[in-house]
């Protein structure tokens, strides 16, 4: 039996994964003259209907806008100066334009992907989704190529230069890196969040993060008319185990004190969130590179994910531009510059996380002590702004 | 058989322990005409043979001073502008006088001690070491009682109108709170500290603390020619097991890098010190009163102990004075004030431990973590201005 022939596509970059990651990698590329082409084993439609939260810093913002993506974010997005955390039944803001001058959008992660994937077909950019069986070839050579199956059934390979690794957290592509040659940074963590979207009004004009004996409690916002809760619970809580009275009833405590209540009405998403954190380094191995979750993610505390994602694309959208240009050595530093900003962003998530939360062993000391965190953050300019600096993605910074 | 009559004192305070804290509050009552007894189980001669180091906050240093006890640490202690944190084996100095405007001075406790008791001395302080059989009766009524044996061997009473317990973290007034009228709230360290005391010139100005890969590290100073250095240790290391040689191995290993090498000296003390996070609330109860390490212990790793106990005895000097010249409320808030302080301090005793030290049961990704942290602390001025008001011990807060 003889093979088919596969059609082979020629570019200068293969990305694997057609998420925000993948599809602003190819944006920005096709900017600067640059040929790509995107590969994502999800159908557009199904990555647009999975409901993504979505906290964009300012430069994230300012990528999407300045790039030409779209500027929906400036008219649909939700400008927030701040957030609250709250503990020990008071709130407390930390006003980031008082800090740092700085503010973040709430703009949902499913919105950027949109934006993203009409911009490309806008751009007649070379974007497949649905493929099938992806596989990566050669990758420590100079002539790296993908094979899969696209959404009508025929056998495709793309040849390539360079290849990105940007399919998320179970990425295909870092499994190509030996064990011997990458290190995997884990950690766990002993508790989940409970999500729900709810027809409501917001409860609250910005996000509020509270810290309460009963545990985490997330309070965010979606439309005028839908929200976005969250609350820490045990990862192996069933959601069928959660009706509405008790969710309710449960968010409530959790944020009770000084006479606040949250608006109420009809929930009609509950999901159980497992999250963990985990770096891969380094990001690159031969001619692929990583971006995004394929090389780390961040618990969600932090509302770091898409934007650690869209910081790796810059970093490595100008290597990529100057080694396609003919600078050999161009792909050196991109894992070391970009895993900069990835630990510390994996430190403010931990740092967010374990200030936030209840351990199921914590102590009664341990609760205390957070406490006295908080306390400290909220009542020193300094730690304030040291939380707003990182919470806004330390604006000006350049990794 | 007949009871002997004891020898019976009437006073205002009876302060149950002739450490710093006793001391310094009996001398700051005396200088408001209020009468004091302070009673010790040690003798003066146990005390000062005790090795404790100490870093003092300008509050502390200014406690000394302004209440006349003694300028000694003015002219013998050492003004600490800063310290350095070393990680990766690279040192990044804290510049507190460029941060926060404040030092610190180093000044060993046991000075400390010594010049509260040649002060209390020569103001005809009733102090009284070296006594035995000491027991606190009556803490609930208006008319407690310290019973004990004096250092001649003859039965003592001291009957007063409040009783003080500064008498350290095996208190024994403490034990006077029934179970189900305080809380306690403990945190254990899998880990100790190995001290040593060396007879070698200072290998560095300032206080040294070091993250390794290897553990802790911390480089402090005594004098021009001797030096005391700890590094992290199993709880159940034995000192006997380590070697002169052993040890400079381990503490050049673990301060390594940038060609940084410890000056070596003979190491004329080992002692493995355990620690832990312990606070009793709340620090009254009725006329009883506890301050200093009798309330609370810390890890030593942000230098507050006997700082907190000198912040617990400002409070209570003030409300003491206000109780004893007739406002009848003025010990209810004494508890709340000092907690607050207290409460910050542990945190901030914990956040330096915990990022400073490698759990026995670290990942590696924990270790990369604490150097996304420190990293982000000396590159961000707000982290490193809140670290410095927390060492500094948070000047110009009023508690």
């Amino acid at each position: 039996m003889v093979e088919p022939t596969p059609s082979v596509t020629r570019t200068a970059v293969g990305i694997v994964g057609g998420g925000p990651a993948g599809l602003m990698l190819s944006h920005l590329l096709a900017a600067s003259g640059i040929d790509s082409v995107v590969l994502d084993n999800r159908t557009r439609h199904q990555i647009e209907q999975t409901v993504r939260a979505g906290i964009l810093e300012r430069d994230s913002v300012r990528l999407l806008v300045d790039a030409g993506v779209s500027d929906r974010v400036l008219r649909e997005g939700h400008e927030h100066e701040g957030i609250e955390l709250r503990f020990g039944g008071t709130g407390h803001r930390i006003d980031f334009q008082d800090l740092v001058g700085e503010s973040v959008w709430l703009y949902p992660q499913t919105d950027v992907f949109m934006d993203l994937a009409v911009a490309r077909e806008r751009d007649g950019g070379d974007v497949r989704f649905g493929v099938t069986d992806v596989a990566v070839h050669d990758v420590t050579t100079d002539a790296p190529r993908v094979t899969f199956t696209d959404s009508d059934g025929r056998a495709c390979e793309v040849r390539c230069t360079v290849l990105v690794g940007a399919d998320g957290s179970r990425s295909t592509c870092r499994h190509e890196i030996p064990e011997e040659q990458r290190r995997h940074f884990y950690r766990e963590y002993p508790f989940a969040w409970f999500g729900i979207l709810c027809e409501a009004p917001p409860s609250a004009p910005e996000l509020i993060y509270s810290h309460s004996d009963r545990g985490f409690a997330l309070i965010s916002q979606r439309t005028e008319s839908v929200q976005r809760m969250y609350f820490q619970c045990d990862p192996a809580e069933r959601v069928e185990d959660w009706s509405e009275d008790r969710i309710w009833e449960e968010l409530q405590a959790r944020v009770a004190g000084d006479g606040f209540r949250l608006k109420e009405g009809r929930i009609t998403d509950k999901t159980v969130l497992p999250f963990r954190s985990f770096v891969c380094e380094p990001m690159r191995h031969g001619a692929m590179l990583l971006a995004g979750d394929a090389a780390h993610t961040v618990p969600p505390t932090g509302a770091k994910g898409l934007n650690l994602a869209l910081a790796d694309v810059r970093v490595l959208h100008e290597c990529l531009e100057r080694f396609l240009g003919g600078d050999a050595d161009a792909l050196d530093d991109y894992s070391a510059r970009a895993l900069q900003r990835v630990w510390r962003a994996q430190h403010f998530s931990y740092w967010m996380t374990t200030m936030l939360h209840r351990l199921p062993d914590a102590s009664d000391f341990d609760v205390r002590r957070q406490v006295g965190e908080l306390t400290s953050v909220v009542s020193s300019r300094a730690g304030s702004t040291f939380l707003a600096e990182a919470y806004t993605g330390w604006p000006g910074r350049k990794d």
